[in-house]
């Protein structure tokens, strides 16, 4: 059907890291229990995961323990309750969490020596006027002997200059990747296209990769997925059913049901989603709607259309409508 | 963002067939009830919408009246009973009907002059191996006074010599569109991109625009169409809420999101989503599902995963997955 046919083979270079612990972690205020984190754990091994997001690392004080559970802190005791004595070399699976900018992370006190920590791998989420203090997180994180890594939030609110300057400013971290982040699941394929490019070139020769996490409001988290792959994005990330808040993100099981790297195995993704994900629907309401489409049209956060789904009226969907366009 | 951003603005040439009626007859052996399709049809107008298929246009024989609702014959007194005195220059929408090949039809017969019809438009259904009898029916219907086009069915599935033949024919034919179905959901952007393309070049200089109805077992049925308009299909497939057999079609209501053409309106397509489709939720299973993801990335027509959908563990998704790799 085509000359050449690239998607059938690929790029043992390409890792993928699952987060739905950190970025469900939303949608519950990260109240997983253990047995869930434990089961979406042996999974990611299983199916040959080569990294797991298994919480934020947030700030007790904003995100008290009352209110949050433990994998907004995401303390050592709390992860090897689940994880045990658990080794990346003999498992393949590195364990990662995520610091937000803006205050939200006591950083200096929470991102401990490596050596003292079962995780591997520190990833820095920030919105681009924070990338001050982001930039001091990766550093920190790097001198305590992380991996890290930089993912770039709500992208396509931040104008083409702004995210220059930030890159500017990444390409000299000691960074193993940089994100493009639709947090609003906005983006269109050619706009995944320009910005994965943009990402490339910054950071070209530095020996920092692309990733990308797309959110799926349109139904293009996959598609938008693939296409970063296609260009040369080798760190991917993806949840299981696509959980997350809002309308989720990209599903890891198509994902990994594309990806041709014979290490990866789809089988224990069903079977994890099937046991523990799939009953979550009962609790939580996640996954593309007409809600989520139109803040995502509309290039908004979605918490309009997560409190319209939380309404009495979840499926008013021209009420909505009504409401958004009243805002333009 | 980017340098050029064709997706603000728009192509007046680009029209959209709402498919609701006749591919979610797929779903119900077509049975509609009136009030069901004239809220449709309402819809549609409302909408800005250039074509609505209100059914398929096949065989009483094949079809018994007992087993299959009027939307599988498509009588013109039934079409009458629903749209009235249907005037296409009034509302700006034409109706369109499909006729399978294969002796599904009996297209000699029931594709009657369109001055005695208030029809525009047949579409002819064909996989690629019953071209010869496809080319029949076009050449009637266009004789007959229709607009006609030829939608070649399960092209993931076809080798490419093949689809060549099949378009060295299509192109002489007297058709308004050919259209890139693809019918298992299998393919990806650089496969919809390679066949768009194909489908170009084969009719170029003979006035055939090329279509595109894509299936959304890998949340790829709106990606693939809007990649599809951006390569240049100007005749364009939808159903509301993606209402269709299996994993549904690419839905209207994102697709409306995505279009700058200010003739087009979203709210009538959100209303009639809330009153009419949403409620069919409760009857039928359409859409996305794990199930559906495995036989389009197997490249196989659904019906295993529709009767495993059907079956008393629908979501018994590693029972699936052991059962198609059993058929590998």
């Amino acid at each position: 059907m085509t000359d050449t046919a690239p998607w059938i083979t690929y790029r043992p270079e390409l890792t993928v890291l699952d987060c739905t612990i950190r970025d469900g972690g939303l949608m519950n205020d990260s109240r997983f229990t253990d047995d869930q984190v434990k089961r979406v754990y042996d999974a990611c091994i299983e199916a040959g995961l080569d990294f797991m997001e298994i919480g934020y690392k947030n700030s007790l004080e904003q995100f008290p323990k009352a209110q949050y559970g433990p994998w907004r802190h995401t303390y050592e005791e709390d992860i090897r309750r689940v994880v045990g004595d658990h080794s990346p070399e003999q498992t393949g699976l590195k364990l990662a969490a995520m610091a937000d900018a803006g205050g939200k992370s006591d950083w200096q006190k929470q991102i401990i020596p490596k050596n003292d920590s079962v995780l591997d791998y520190i990833r820095v989420a920030t919105y681009a006027h924070q990338i001050s203090e982001a930039a001091d997180m990766v550093r920190h994180a790097h001198e305590m002997g992380y991996m890290t890594c930089l993912n770039i939030m709500a992208i396509s609110i931040v104008q083409d200059a702004e995210i220059d300057q930030v890159l500017d400013i990444a390409k000299d971290l000691p960074l193993d990747a940089v994100v493009v982040v639709d947090s609003f699941g906005n983006l269109y394929r050619e706009q995944i296209d320009t910005l994965v490019r943009k990402y490339a070139k910054a950071v070209e020769g530095k020996g920092i990769e692309v990733g990308i996490h797309a959110h799926n409001n349109q139904q293009l988290a996959f598609a938008n997925t693939i296409e970063a792959i296609i260009l040369g994005s080798n760190r991917v990330d993806a949840t299981l059913l696509g959980l997350g808040r809002g309308a989720g993100n990209c599903p890891m099981e198509l994902l990994i049901g594309f990806l041709r790297n014979p290490k990866f195995e789809l089988k224990p993704i069903l079977s994890v989603i099937e046991d523990t994900i799939l009953p979550l629907k009962e609790q939580f309401d996640w996954g593309p709607s007409i809600p989520y489409q139109l803040t995502g049209q509309m290039n908004r956060h979605p918490r309009g259309a997560m409190a319209w789904r939380a309404s009495e009226t979840p499926d008013d969907y021209t009420g909505f409508y009504d409401q958004v366009m009243a805002d333009v």
